[in-house]
């Protein structure tokens, strides 16, 4: 197949961009991938594992030639990369971004690329493991996971299928949705639970037998709280450029819990018993709907 | 080797009689399971399917010249099933339950039985999958998973010791706790997950686009869900019986969710990393110490 992308520049190898540049050199879509990183360490075990060709110490140079430059560091860095590398920009180069807040760097974007915002298309790949960094990467993190693009009015057309055709090639299902739809949506799908496995896992530490606690942890303990060890770093910067959404998400559970909490303080059964099936119902509707293959639980 | 067990009777053949019978025959620990189930065509599955060899309409004919009889019902039917079985009880049989809350079982067993509570062993398996029933029980369901016994005062030696080896014949590694430790760890580390997945779900259930929002939902919330497709019933019964017990666990859950919410309010990074932080470090250290062969997440 012909190359998609001559020169491509990833700044940021860690578990997206080095999965990414990992997906995209099994695709051959590209003909040089260039990466950037602020950990010099993880930069030279990038190139030395050959998750990308070569590796720049400075992000002008990397972008320098680029058709496509991706952005996967975490949210709170991409402003002032936005800032450093417009010299490096030529007038044709598509750049994109894998940020889970996507109103925070559109911003971002527009106030650092000038002219070149048109040719900025934000994105937002779900898919991603509890672990981090350039070790933890693979080809396969990106398959049959969706990318949501967030075009706005400006972004050109050109790069919007660019960029389609890039997730594409790493296997993944490409899909659109506003700014706005898509931080109100993030917050309550994937923001808000992280809030709480990260709160859960503090009120276990916190009890006065914190190990007996952990000791008896059922598995579904386990599960829950997987997504408690996901970076801290990404996470801070998610809250922070996502507030509003957040908050809102946090109020709107706040409610559901409260008229739970109501139930159980008045020994309500039969309210009990309306939430629990009322969540079992929307839970399995979610499974049939949208996870291929898994079975609905038994009635 | 020898039985260790002769007759073996089980009232209620779910997920969890179901599995512990399947799982003793497999180990060849009865000469015969006599099962009960208030849903007399899961009781006709269960015999047809071989997971018991007898099926009896009755409990007290379930229970008559039983050696051993375990109650693996939901909580909420259980004193009544103790009250109307007390007649078929020998003056040997030893009794146990499989309930998730050992409090009220416990003030129901001693309400119930009589002289017949010194032979009655609280028990809780810490195994489960969120799918119930007898057509989704299986042999291995308690493979190197906790057991907790919390044995009283009053309970005899021989029959504590009886109903550990029925759980390691079937596969399973005993604890004991006191009944008070056990509701309280459990209220903390089950209970309070349960009743958060039931409320995300509920959450996002009730947003305007739900539709658009299961859609996008990402993995972490399939993981984070997948407990809320439990046993509606057994459910409502434990937040009946663990009442006390749960209230204190959302009020501390609670606390941290404000703390999380007022840095994300007031935009502290630096808090907020430093929860993050916390519960990561927890997290894997809990892990670490109690999940076998589990990887901690990279730096």
């Amino acid at each position: 197949m012909a190359k998609l992308i001559n020169e491509l520049s990833i700044l940021g190898v860690g578990l997206i961009g080095g999965s990414l540049a990992r997906a995209l050199k099994r695709a051959r879509a590209c003909a040089t991938i260039t990466g950037f990183d602020s950990d010099s360490e993880a930069l030279d075990r990038a190139v030395q594992s050959g998750v990308v060709d070569q590796a720049r110490r400075d992000p002008v140079a990397a972008v320098r030639g680029a058709d496509v430059v991706v952005l996967a560091t975490p949210i709170g860095a991409m402003e002032k990369l936005l800032q450093r590398i417009r010299p490096g920009i030529s007038t044709e180069t598509v750049i994109t971004d894998v940020g889970s807040v996507k109103g925070s760097v559109v911003n971002a974007a527009r106030a650092a690329l000038g002219q070149a915002f048109s040719r900025f298309v934000p994105g937002h790949p779900i898919a991603g493991t509890e672990r981090s960094g350039v070790d933890a990467s693979f080809a396969g993190l990106f398959e049959n996971r969706l990318v949501i693009l967030t075009p706005v009015q400006e972004t050109e057309v050109r790069a919007l299928s660019l960029v389609s055709q890039l997730w594409e090639r790493a296997g993944a299902q490409v899909a659109t949705l506003s700014v706005q739809g898509h931080d109100r949506i993030l917050a309550a799908t994937s923001h808000l639970p992280h809030m709480l496995a990260f709160a859960l896992v503090d009120c276990l530490a916190d009890m006065d037998d914190s190990e007996e606690v952990f000791r008896y942890a059922a598995g579904g303990f386990a599960d829950f709280s997987r997504i408690a060890s996901s970076s801290p770093v990404m996470w801070r910067d998610i809250c922070l450029a996502n507030r509003d959404g957040i908050l809102k998400a946090l109020d709107s559970f706040g409610n559901q819990v409260e008229a739970l909490r109501r139930a159980v303080e008045q020994g309500d059964g039969a309210r009990l018993l309306e939430i629990f099936t009322r969540a079992r119902t929307a839970r399995d509707e979610f499974q049939r709907q949208f996870v291929p293959g898994a079975p609905a639980s038994e009635r």
